[in-house]
């Protein structure tokens, strides 16, 4: 049987199983694609492929909850498709993405999904979901948001208070798709930029010659994103207020501020802006992405510290690979460097370095960041994001002990630069099983093109809805609400 | 010689002098418009009229730093024009009024300057100023405002982020408008909601058969002005970052936001919004201002805490009176009813009572509150706002035990509606004397209409400038800025 | 076999799991006191009994982590032994208790310990565990507590704040006890009121004639709370900075602190002072309890919310059942009312109806806050506090849609007043599972005096020790340490 | 007639006059000790004294409010008595000092004050006050309390709640000393440390073998304060709960909290705790004060802007001078080394180059802080800390554009060593004058020992006593305290 079969039955002993509440001592039962057991001296059939896990560490596998793969940005085509994409995500210890559908302005949504669908059903190797973009508004994109929620397994939209004159929405258009959001019971994604200030601050950068990578900071500091966060908040309160219900923000930051739901990326969480004044252009280009890196060393630090005390619950890698060729439109304008960078592949080891081995998180709340929250975000919970019996078997054996040195020459994701290329990171996937397939042992790849199958999520995801019900009623003089810059 | 000449000598004699930082028994002898002597004991000229103020507070005249008078908004005149409104101004112990001119979208901002400046001079009793407003954003627009601040003696512009389509500036028109009052040393003010949202919350409470004044508040909740201040104050510090110098904003504010300078309004610290839902329609439309009052009665004490602590700096009448009929306007649809309420004669009396007698602040935060910083913020000081050798001699001998009841039917300003109507206030302005002229004595007003004069303010006031200096020096880290709402 | 044999078969079919982060319908089969199987379509052994848990909910049984029982106090002894407080415990729905051993000052705490344990030993029906108090400091006491966790099962001890020359720690001997806590591995629980100024405010309070039990609110008024705790935390973080490592802390609180780790009681989430003031004298004592209810009709429905929203993780009964009798001791001295209330027996019910039927929490955070919680910070997770295999059976069939009313008079639990007397509680135990033993099955009790276990809690709980470490990691401008007081 | 006569006349012609709220160009006119005339143009009597101040500004003198003089401290006595003491006061531009009386345990307030007061009368040059501190407590410092506020000019009172066995009082100590004061109408200024704590830290260190001046900052971390202060404040809000007024605490503040009213010190504000760690010992213990200076660099800097803004009021020098063989004492045991160091003919100069010169305040804000912020908390003001006719001519010209160089071997203050030694400081107080005697003039000092005079300060100060009573209306919801540390 090959070794992708979902059917095989597989035995992990020995290790330690960890989940986002609790590690213990325990074996793990796999068969039909399921979590069958999980504890000591289990009673299992015969004929099982026994893993060795003595010292390791079991984990649910990754999700990954923001990648953009087979897009077009910016003038420029991504370098991953589903194929190589969920491939480096695989070989980097996650089982599941969640990539986005960018619909352009006044095309239809619903057709923008089937399209990628397509794609990603014949390509991708683990599981996927997507994210749909509301990237213009009126009464067709209501009505398709619905269809995408009712009948397409989409839960999430994604809008952008960015991107002025092409992505970005106006307040009462984000008002009312929030609108709609709360009564599907989807979940509203917000890009959280003040777009108008972020043009006039690159008109000003211009105008003043700045015209290299650096201008990117310059123009969008952080306060952009804080005026942004809080705005957008105030937003998702008014729709609250008029039926008393929640649509829950997930808010990207690069910032430093205290919201409700937060999902950060792995660069911004790891990497501080001084890239940008690197005096190789190709360098600093490679670290273009929106919101841009902060200046403030203590920024990243931060980040990690907020993600190992529970306060930002997601870090994803908004994976978006882009080469250097493509990033060189930019050259003499740092506006036209298309914004992304690689980091699916990465996001596991690098956390885990960055954030297990420097002390600022342990293994439960490493399993909770990588991949519980976003399961329990986005519904998934506990068929992912746990392991537990009954669970999809998305299960990686993760090596404390061993390391491996990131290098763009031995990555297999897209894009020939690796923003932590050198980063000698302990924590390292040995084992990767997809829904029950052994897809990747001791970075050896078995999985077949187009094996990975669209996982539909269910819309009103209870850990967020009920959570807003309860903090409704919590007396209004306990919400101050605080934000604040470190930096 | 007319009660009204300058040149008269006027020695008050056996008061208690009251300023912003301290309370003295003095005499004060004035003579040629000015303030001559503060003091004890003092050697004067003969011939001067002597008034008997044993028992009696002598204060800084009120300075009303935001009135509408001869103004059409919302297609109706106010009531009011120079001659009524400086002279219920006087009457009610305030000796100086900043009045609004709002070009309309695309007209010239200087021109219409021009036209209220000739209606003023030929009618005001005391010494007026102007704000001008930003009502629309080009080239043209950033070139009056030059000459504005250089040749006509105009330090402040107003600007909206409410009244879409009408009086609303974008994010980055506000940018603009704010960086040109930074260049010319200008103070930025700003009327602080959210106007997409504001719109969207009209539109929605129309769709649900509100359509009486209640709509006002429930269409507008003060969520909205906390997201607006927040972002003028992103928007402000945007401006800062550029050339590291500052805008001053001075929001006006209707629910307690700390903030750096901080004018509410009468109104809003004195009465809530329980009045929309008053049975008498005309008396729920006389309460339709913007923004809204709130529904929670504990914000006007709110409110007057803040001034009473000296974290809102001024109180304004923001007087705009409508009378019944033209409030009717909106008998059937809320959004029609002009905004705006009478105050410019109350105001003194009215916070005296809520503010003073209720223990909220002393009567050096009085003068405070209703002089001394607006003459700060709008570099008038010290020669108006404080009682000292050498100013303009604009002085009120206050009587704090004497009592009078507010009614529309008794007053001098316009409308036919009073909001504090009832109210009985201790504290009654027995003497007020306008640049060294005694123009009312006991009620009896002998003031000619057009003797008052245009006051040009000087920019760049130090009050704001030497102190956003100093603020960037702090070390970021206390810049923890903080929103919160009481209700 | 006896309902109450622990190596029944049992098997719970048709309900719904409910554990700390997630629901789930799910069959649970138990055997040899702990539960095998949770899942669907299980294949178990025959000659189970089967419970029938349609239409309802299985969750962990409650772990009460603060009771008093065989405990002289304040001259008093008790209502409740070891067999009638764990007989309640186990009606009401909780399958552990944890108690408090109360040392007089200078007696050894190791007697006194053994003492409690042999009565416990021999009357306990359900798991129990075992707090032991730091009521006095020397070298003699330091070492006891090196025994007691090192040989004895105690990993967490009280220290008081107040209770002055009676029970109260000086802050010096308080730091040396919660330095002895970390190097030992316990955690270290806070009673936290100033009792300098507690004793103060009693004097006080009876010079001016003050003798009815409003005295203790009047006495103790929660600044004195608020203070006392921020004490404790600086105290605890200096413990850290010597050595690196933390003391955690656990605060029981009246008002509405944020701190890390908080437990409050059932009657102070509950219940407001103003029942201080009742006219009958018997109904008033009988709520006076240390420290007191808050006269802020909002603070109980406040510390709900923050049950409700994770911010105090644990709601204790800190049950200590005095009679009518017992309190008439203080008739004309307040400060002569034993303090305690019961409540071991209606915690659950109670939580369930002013929580989760009010809306305030879900059925998950119900049982993190009643169960889970207090397994993680006592480290008996999850072997207690989750339904899971391999987990001990305690586990409740909770009826979320029967009633019952509570009645003294029909109380198990000892005294003769309740402070939800006619409170109506929709959420009812209908079968109470103790280490795989049947105690309770519709209200009948069959369970023997003796059969309970005490249960050792090791030190070094992960939950704890490790987030501590974490904590440390974050840069320090984030501990932006806010308390603030709602009433 | 002599340089000190206070009968001369003086003029001060053509500088900039700065108060505390405005600066203006303006001559100021004195004669009898008294400010006569301020303004242009002025009609003065003949045979004045005229001092150019052409392009300098005109301030008024600086009131240091917490210095030690002639004092016994740690075994030492103080370098400095009334003479030399005021005489560098003088010097450095400071016109009033308020010198501590410290009595012994057990001992007389009264005597201690008296044989003070003796000693300062036959040496002081300048103005002077006097605090008494509270170091024990009983009926009889209640009753001296009493007698010197009644009698003896005395109004405010120093307490500590460091100091351990010696100074320190307990908390229920501390709230009936506060409790008196109330009574009283004085100003209860608070030492805030931990007293408790700090005896634990420095048993530790000395059990780790720190015995050098690093020990200081390591035993005393700046958390101590921190919490300190939170109880002091907690403790003074129960005086004002009992009979709905409140006692203003000052508290002494080293680290970034945000208080009501609270003083600084001029080393605190300058200079960071790295000086423990100099090589060389006598430079180390020189910097030896209590609460120690803080290691984070941004401290000062943090504090300088706190100053800047109007959040901490008062910059003190608290000068108190050793010389290294009396710090010597302290060579093998930190402990042993007295606390203090000189600042009192500094603290102007340093403070100007620091704050004025660095941009962090602007000239107003100097007066304020080093001035007329004191003489309104001890009820001197307007008599001190203004330049207004009738005030005491307590005058200084200062020079913004001459610098000089700090060095110990030109000071007139007592010891050996400067911590400000080789700044190069611009601000330079080039005349200064004393109730209307010309005391320095480039240097030169002419000016009689015992030449000053005992100021008696007044109980109740308006300044204290009215903000509290306005403070007490504010809605409490807006009562946020923040205590943040920024290190």
């Amino acid at each position: 049987m090959a070794a992708g079969s979902s059917s095989m039955r597989i035995l992990i002993k020995g290790g330690r199983v960890v989940n986002d509440d609790v590690t213990q001592e325990a074996d793990v039962y796999i068969e039909n694609g399921l979590i069958q057991q999980v504890g000591r001296d289990l009673m299992i059939p015969g004929g099982a492929k026994v893993i060795d896990a003595s010292g390791k560490l079991v984990i649910p596998g990754g999700i990954d909850s923001s990648v953009h793969l087979q897009q077009t940005f910016m003038n420029a085509n991504t370098q991953d498709d589903f194929y190589t994409g969920t491939k480096a995500a695989l070989l980097g210890g996650s089982t599941m993405v969640i990539a986005h559908v960018l619909p352009e302005r006044g095309a239809s949504l619903l057709e923008e999904f089937e399209k990628i669908r397509a794609h990603a059903d014949a390509e991708a190797c683990c599981d996927y979901a997507l994210h749909v973009g509301v990237t213009w508004w009126g009464p067709k994109v209501r009505r398709e948001m619905q269809v995408l929620v009712g009948e397409k397994g989409v839960n999430s939209f994604q809008m952008f208070m960015a991107y002025k004159d092409v992505l970005m929405l106006k307040d009462s258009e984000l008002y009312q798709a929030m609108h709609s959001c709360k009564d599907i019971g989807a979940v509203a994604r917000v890009h959280a930029e003040n777009g108008e200030l972020v043009h006039e601050g690159t008109k000003e950068a211009l105008d003043l010659g700045i015209s290299g990578p650096e201008g990117m900071e310059i123009s969008r500091p952080e306060e952009l994103e804080a005026e942004a966060t809080h705005r957008a908040i105030t937003i998702a309160n008014r729709v609250r207020t008029t039926e008393r219900e929640c649509v829950c923000v997930c808010v990207c930051v690069s910032v430093c501020v205290l919201v409700v739901h937060a999902e950060t990326t792995l660069a911004h969480s790891a990497l501080s802006g001084m890239h940008y004044y690197h005096q190789d252009w190709a360098h600093a280009a490679a670290h273009v992405i929106a919101p841009p890196l902060r200046l403030d060393p203590n920024t990243p630090d931060c980040l990690m510290g907020l993600l190992g005390n529970d306060i930002i619950n997601v870090v994803a890698s908004d994976h978006r690979a882009f080469n250097t060729k493509q990033k060189a439109m930019g050259k003499e304008d740092f506006t036209k460097i298309p914004h992304g960078a690689a980091g699916v592949e990465d996001r596991m080891s690098v956390i885990w370095e960055r954030g297990v081995v420097a002390g600022k998180m342990d293994e439960n709340r490493f399993v909770a960041v990588t991949s519980s929250n976003a399961a329990k975000i986005y519904n998934l919970y506990p068929r992912k994001g746990r392991i537990v019996p009954g669970a999809d078997a998305d299960v990686v054996v993760w090596d404390p002990d061993a390391s491996r040195t990131i290098s763009a020459s031995s990555q297999a994701q897209g894009g020939d630069f690796n923003l932590y290329e050198g980063q000698r990171c302990h924590g390292v996937p040995l084992v990767t099983i997809s829904r029950g397939r052994l897809v990747c042992e001791n970075g050896v790849f078995t999985c077949a093109q187009g094996s990975g199958r669209f996982y539909p999520m269910r819309s009103f995801p209870d850990f967020l809805y009920k959570k807003m019900v309860q903090r409704e009623k919590v007396p209004l003089s306990v919400y101050v609400y605080i934000s604040f810059t470190v930096s």
